[in-house]
């Protein structure tokens, strides 16, 4: 029986296609194409095309960012609880459109795919795509809809890091930039972060240098890995502690290997379930677009000049928990854009979860959301 | 050629051994026995027996703590800044002694050592061993020298933990109980990390159960990846930013996946270098004892009443940098250990590097050492 849907979500959603002939030049230096671009939209773009809201993606993310894909699907889009009518994402004022990004899983071409220049599947093939290679096929899904200028572009984490890039590479194709729970570049913790994932995954015997797919196996335990070690990153110390604190999955110390805390139990069965419905080439393809992220480093280091050409209005937010991306990583951010001379409100929400405070609704966080896209919507005449 | 030698070193040592027929009592039920415990000594125990020092070792430590091996030998003890004529836990006063723990590597018996009652190596058979059980061997060792009262007892991190646990289990047997960078017990992120880095060595396909030496391979990638992942819990992430930034290793980046920031050079060398002088079953119970030791858990998870029995003076240093067991962890010991009325000092050094700080010497951290230590020789007559 399908599951009854609350009132104010988008419901039932189907995503659509955009099949690119032309190449995408990239970043490295080489082309891409032909390729397909996956993308969800709710909402209704009105007559003067003013309200389109473009959602980009995080690492883990695609195009299904609200609603449910059939009747019986019980796991909303990502970024649901933001999305939908009466929600900050207001679908009864905006046309919000989110795309998958390139060299994704099961949405835009991505390594899984077939690679039509070789007869299998890209794996390693499948070149490396930064934030600016998206950002320059996302315009081009903005010109396939018909709309000239975002009323608003927005996003979290890796997500953020594309609508700082949409602001300085098309600076009139956005009215405003929501850029949350970010970092103008990642540190080297960061990086060493990702670098252990990565090799979690390249080392795993049924990696078979990303040509995985056909030996018909998955690196499941690198993957596993490099998604646990995501989570540490995700959640707070506090968050940790408050969720499971050192509670023992059987009520006692059984003094051998198995799992005993609970967390351990929450971090393999977080690991475990993301192997079903994630690839391993893509997540190396992920990390790396965040390592290479760093819009100053072709402005002489400068992150106030790399923001030089936008033109939209900025909202920072960031969380207080968060240690992925700390306040003080925003902090970089809203200062460079201050030197610029441009417009930016900046909001330090106080948190509990960590990094993944950005996908939650606390309420100081939709109010601020709430108070910034009313000024949006009005802008956008809607 | 042999090195030349600074005049502060304790030069060139030989690790000794005590053979232990009778079995010893583990807290997880069974008995473990015959063992051999391997330890160094370095300075002259004076007539009166007064002027010992045991130094305990943390995850990745074994007896080697100061000096070297040989003419040759141009790797020191893991404590050789702190432990010699003229430093800290000066070698001209103090009598001082290091053991390896059982369950180590090339050290005191360990799971890679013949198991008599099988005639292979213990590998998984080699019982869960505590920081308890830790320091009822130690105790042990304590007698067998003729030792009726250490002046004090020192440890950093896991060692810090089996410094408490002395002070508890034998309030009588120690006169000081040094207590650095340590934590009372480990939070849920630290759980979580230990766990990761078991997962990534169990998951390994040489790791073959725990019975590797058998098939004459070691379980490396699971290794490596374990030491990659405790790196970045041991400095912190300004120490890494401050010695790696973003640097590029071939100065520009490559769109690839070979190594391209310095981070991941080091990363990488640190966990391969480990592979060779270390042994994974080891590296699975050192990351047990941390996880399960939690004194106040037999106090009715008070940690004041925990430390009731304990007769010693404390000293409690945490450094401000140390993100692995942060300061608040130390003040919990501290606070505790004021709550029960006992005598201690606390000093947080500001430092840089993180939790590896307490292997270092910044002037705040050796002026604190160097005064308690003065009063700790003076009570010990030397």
């Amino acid at each position: 029986m399908a599951r009854a849907r609350s009132s104010n979500s988008v419901g039932i959603v189907t995503p659509q296609s955009l099949q690119v002939a032309e190449p995408l030049p990239l970043d490295c230096g080489k082309s891409f194409g032909p390729y397909e671009l996956v993308y969800e939209t709710y909402g209704e773009l009105n007559a003067a095309r003013s309200n389109a809201i473009l959602v980009c993606h995080a690492l883990s993310g695609n195009h299904h960012a609200a609603g449910y894909h059939g009747p019986d699907d019980d796991k909303p889009g990502w970024w649901d609880k933001c999305i939908g009518p009466g929600k900050p994402f207001d679908t009864d004022r905006f046309f919000v459109v989110c795309p998958a990004n390139l060299g994704g899983y099961q949405g835009s071409t991505g390594p899984g795919d077939h690679n039509p220049a070789t007869g299998r599947p890209y794996g390693p093939d499948f070149p490396v795509v930064t934030v600016a290679d998206w950002v320059r096929s996302q315009r081009l899904l903005q010109q396939h809809l018909g709309i000239d200028c975002w009323a608003a572009v927005a996003g979290g984490s890796l997500g953020a890091m594309q609508v700082m890039q949409w602001s300085i590479d098309y600076p009139d194709a956005l009215r405003h930039a929501l850029v949350i729970a970010a970092a103008p570049r990642l540190s080297a913790q960061n990086i060493a972060f990702n670098e252990i994932a990565r090799q979690a995954i390249v080392t795993d015997p049924e990696f078979h240098g990303g040509r995985y797919y056909e030996h018909g196996v998955v690196p499941r335990r690198g993957l596993m890995l490099a998604r646990m070690l995501g989570h540490i990153t995700y959640l707070s110390d506090e968050a940790m502690r408050a969720k499971f604190g050192r509670d023992l999955r059987g009520g006692r110390i059984n003094y051998g290997f198995d799992v005993e805390f609970q967390v351990e139990s929450y971090l393999r069965y977080q690991g475990q379930s993301f192997v079903d419905r994630f690839d391993a080439n893509t997540y190396l393809l992920m990390t790396k677009a965040l390592d290479y992220f760093d819009p100053a480093a072709r402005a002489d280091g400068k992150l106030a000049q790399a923001f030089a050409p936008a033109l939209a209005r900025f909202l920072v937010i960031s969380f207080t928990s968060d240690w992925r991306f700390s306040p003080a990583r925003s902090r970089e951010i809203v200062d460079a854009l201050v030197d610029a001379g441009k417009h930016v409100s900046y909001a330090e929400i106080t948190s509990d979860v960590g990094h993944d405070d950005f996908l939650l609704t606390m309420p100081h966080y939709v109010r601020t959301l709430n108070g910034y896209l009313d000024r949006v919507a009005e802008e956008a005449g809607v």
